[in-house]
Parts: structure tokens; C-alpha cells; sequence
């Protein structure tokens, strides 16, 4: 099943635009998970197996993987897997933000669709097209394009005026255009920036966009769903990683986690 | 050692600005290294052993491992580890291509130079200072940041004009500003631009470039060289891969990649 189809089917059964961030560091970890042989993935195993009612994707982000060598690389595997293999019509974004000349493009395309198998992947446009090009040509696939990222200095290059046009509109507008020859393009858009979801909204008024930055990053989710939910109530992926994840550090960390998934899946569903 | 201080030591002792890119494809490896236990890591072992006394520095894209999963990436482990342990001067420059926020960048921080414990790590700019931030506080280690790259799209979003300016102009000038509270930045531009490669030598007179592009993507040396080269002849680390790694796919291949090596080192130096 390709992502698109993947995503609004779970968006549907769950009734939800929730995106879990799996991003695991071991100093936040509950103790007692510390003594298993695989921390990382227990935590997640059982953060998914609460919340799998309760979101339309998950995202790990492969940094809190790396972070702890090829041990925490195994732990990513074992997600990614342990999701296929039970949550069958749950789709996974790998939020990895790759970016290479063509030649090694290919090499990245195969890691994160081949080896990681996930079904979609977040990419940098720095290097323009023919860096995402070898993702495109997995039509399958979600190719999830940074345009107005969530973090404070996004703005030093993202707004910079190319003939009045700032440079994440620019960049938009390329996607765009992939879009229409490839029909499997997404776009990152921070919760941070309503005022800029908006613009891109106008110009993508059928595209999902990838949401992060709602949570810790303080974006606002009225404002959010506002400037930038579809005609048809969907379009977005609404990120949330620290927020759930570590809704508490105890023996009852995933049960905590569910409570908070259902509070913010709620309260998006509210301005739907 | 810090990593300036590495890479002008190994510049003089093997009178080489030639960086060697450790690209292993596994389809074009000698046949007779496939029946070894690790043939990426034999390959790479023999290619080292070759042309130690040869190049400034080795740079491994860490896609080509990555693109093998866990497998392959031990095999970049045990190939940094062995350049480490053997050859304790030639500093090692991971190309990753890394960026994202704040908190997720310092997890890639922790993974480029405490777990692959390299000396120098390549990153994106599109989302601006905060994400470059962490790795710039790693003092001893270098922080290349992509500026101009060498593929042919790279013009799709690097030359748009801010006020007569091209992004990428606009990219420099804060890594060079970074630069000089951090004294740890270089930059990447690619041999395919060396009119761009002018502008950048003219903003930036003492800083180190890192250039990919020259051999099988048509970079000129002579060009690149009479572009980027600092007052003191140095300046440049001029990455070849394929052209080199590839020389032969016989039992000679490191002997013809030796070969090869020395030819492209005397070739640079000719034109310093």
C-alpha cells in the first residue's frame, strides 16, 4: 500500500492527525527500563502499543538512534519492524532530513526504503532537485520536503526575499512542481509559523504538510489547524515527540503517554 | 590534536591536499573481496594502506554504509577506528550532510564525534545557525558547511538572488561570521564552480574549502586550483573518490588506486 493510502486509511480508523515522535534519549528514560536488553525499543514498544489507536503515523527521528551508536541503530530496526509487523496500516516517517548529491542520493534512497523500510522520508532542498530525485522515483513512498522548519533560526536563510518572494515560498513552489509529476510529495511547515502555513496552504490546497514543533517548540494548535487544515478538515500531520513521550518517567510512563495522545488528538480534532 | 592542526600537519608531511572519498560500492568491489568476512572494510583497509603517505585527510559519506544497515555501518566504525589507531595524524571528515533543530542537532553532535569519533563532520545550512550550533561547540573538531555544491541542480535554489546577492554568497557570509567566534568553520564548494569558488576565496582568505567534484563529475583541477587556492598555496582539500577507489576492480586495485593517487596528488601540487 503506498503512503497517501496508508495515511488517510489510519487517519480515518483513528480519527486522528497525531504524529508520535519517537525520539528516545536514555537520560529520560523510566529507570526501570534501563535494566532490560533493549531500553530504547521496550520504551517504544510499549509507547505504541498504547497509542496505536490514537495517531495516524509515527515519526523516530534516526539523530536519537545515532546518538548511541549501531546499538541504538538495532533499536530503530526493531521499531520500524515491530510496527510493519503488527500495526500493519500504520505508516512510519523517517525523520532523517537527508540530502546528497545524486550518486550518493541513490545510496540514501536505497538506506531509508530498502534496509530502514519505511514508508516515507523527511529531505533538506538545499542541493535542489536531482538530491531528491532518486526518492521521488519511489513512487510508493512519502518525500517529505523541509520548507519553513520550526526552529528560531529558521529565518535566517528560509526568509531571505528572491524578488519579493521569500525563500521557503521558493522552495514550496518547487515541490509543488515535483509534486505534479511524481504525486508523492510532502512538506514540513513548523507549527511555530502560522502565518506562513497559510501562504503555502494557498498554493497547496490538496498537499499534506508535515507539522513538528507543537509541544516543547510552543507552536499553537488553534492557530495551526486554522491557517492550515484542507478543504476536507485533513492536510496535516501533527508532530508531537517530547510532549507525549515523556508525559512521565515512572512505571506508568505509557499510560501517561496514552492520557496526553488522547488530550492533543482531542483537541485537534476540535478546531476540525 | 585538534582537526586544523591535523589536516596542515598531514598537508606537509605527505605535500598532498588530496582528501580520498571512502565510497564503497559493494557491486563495484574486486570480486576476489567478497568472500571475506567484511569486504567493505577489507576494501577500505587496503585502500588506506596504499595511499596513507598520499593524501590530508579520508572522508567515508557515511550513505554508502548506511545504504548496506547495520552491516555496513560497522564497517565504517571499524574503518574509522583502523585509520585512528594506524595513522594517527590523517584526520578522518564524516560527510553527512547533517541538520536539524537544536535538540535533535546536539543528538547528531553526540553521534558524529563522540560515537563515530571523527575529526570533522560536513553540514547543511538551510535551517540556519541553531542547528549548526551544537557541532560548532565541539572547538576541536571542523565544522564544514555546505555553501556551493558540486551537482548540477545546485543552482535550483543556491543562486536565487537576495538584493543581487546568490544564497549561497549569503550562506558564506554567516559561516564566516560563525567562523570567526568558533575559528573551527570550512567550507564546501564544489570544482564544478570555480567562478563561484573566486567570490568565496575573495570573502574568506584564510579559511580551508572542501571540494568535491573533480574527477568523475568533470571538475577542472587547474581551474579549481587557481580559484581556491589561499596566498600560501594551500587552502583547498580536493576530494576525489570513484576517479580513485575504482582505478581497477582486480587484484591491483589498490596498487592502481595508489597509482591513481599519486597522479591526481602531483597534478594539485603542480598548480600550487
Amino acid at each position: 500500500m503506498n503512503f497517501q493510502t496508508k495515511l488517510n486509511t489510519t487517519i480515518k480508523k483513528n480519527n486522528s492527525l497525531l504524529c508520535i515522535g519517537l525520539d528516545p534519549e536514555i537520560e529520560k528514560l523510566p529507570k526501570h527500563l534501563l535494566k532490560k536488553a533493549d531500553p530504547v525499543f521496550e520504551f517504544n514498544k510499549s509507547i505504541i502499543d498504547k497509542t496505536e489507536d490514537l495517531v495516524c503515523t509515527y515519526k523516530p527521528n534516526i539523530a536519537f538512534y545515532e546518538a548511541y551508536g549501531l546499538t541504538g541503530l538495532a533499536s530503530l530496526k526493531k521499531t520500524i519492524d515491530y510496527i510493519h509487523s503488527k500495526y500493519k496500516e500504520i505508516p512510519i516517517i523517517l525523520d532523517a532530513k537527508r540530502a546528497d548529491i545524486g550518486n550518493t542520493a541513490k545510496m540514501y534512497a536505497k538506506a531509508v526504503f530498502e534496509y530502514w523500510n519505511v514508508d516515507s522520508i523527511t529531505l533538506n532542498p538545499y542541493l535542489g532537485f536531482d538530491a531528491i530525485e532518486p526518492f521521488l522515483e519511489y513512487k510508493n513512498k512519502g518525500i517529505i520536503v523541509l520548507c519553513r522548519t520550526s526552529n528560531p533560526s529558521a529565518s535566517n536563510f528560509q526568509d531571505l526575499k528572491i524578488n519579493g518572494k521569500k525563500l521557503f515560498v521558493k522552495v514550496a513552489e518547487e515541490v509543488i512542481k515535483w509534486n505534479k509529476k511524481y504525486r508523492n510529495c510532502l512538506i514540513v511547515i513548523g507549527s511555530t509559523w502560522p502565518e506562513e502555513m497559510k501562504i503555502i496552504r494557498r498554493m497547496a490546497e490538496d498537499m499534506f504538510f508535515l507539522v513538528p514543533g507543537t509541544g516543547t517548540q510552543g507552536g499553537d494548535l488553534k492557530k495551526t489547524l486554522e491557517s492550515g487544515l484542507t478543504k476536507d478538515k485533513s492536510g496535516l500531520i501533527i508532530n508531537v515527540s517530547r510532549g507525549i513521550i515523556y508525559a512521565s518517567n515512572r512505571k506508568d510512563f505509557a499510560e501517561k503517554a496514552r492520557q496526553k495522545a488522547i488530550e492533543i488528538r482531542d483537541e485537534i480534532n476540535k478546531y476540525r
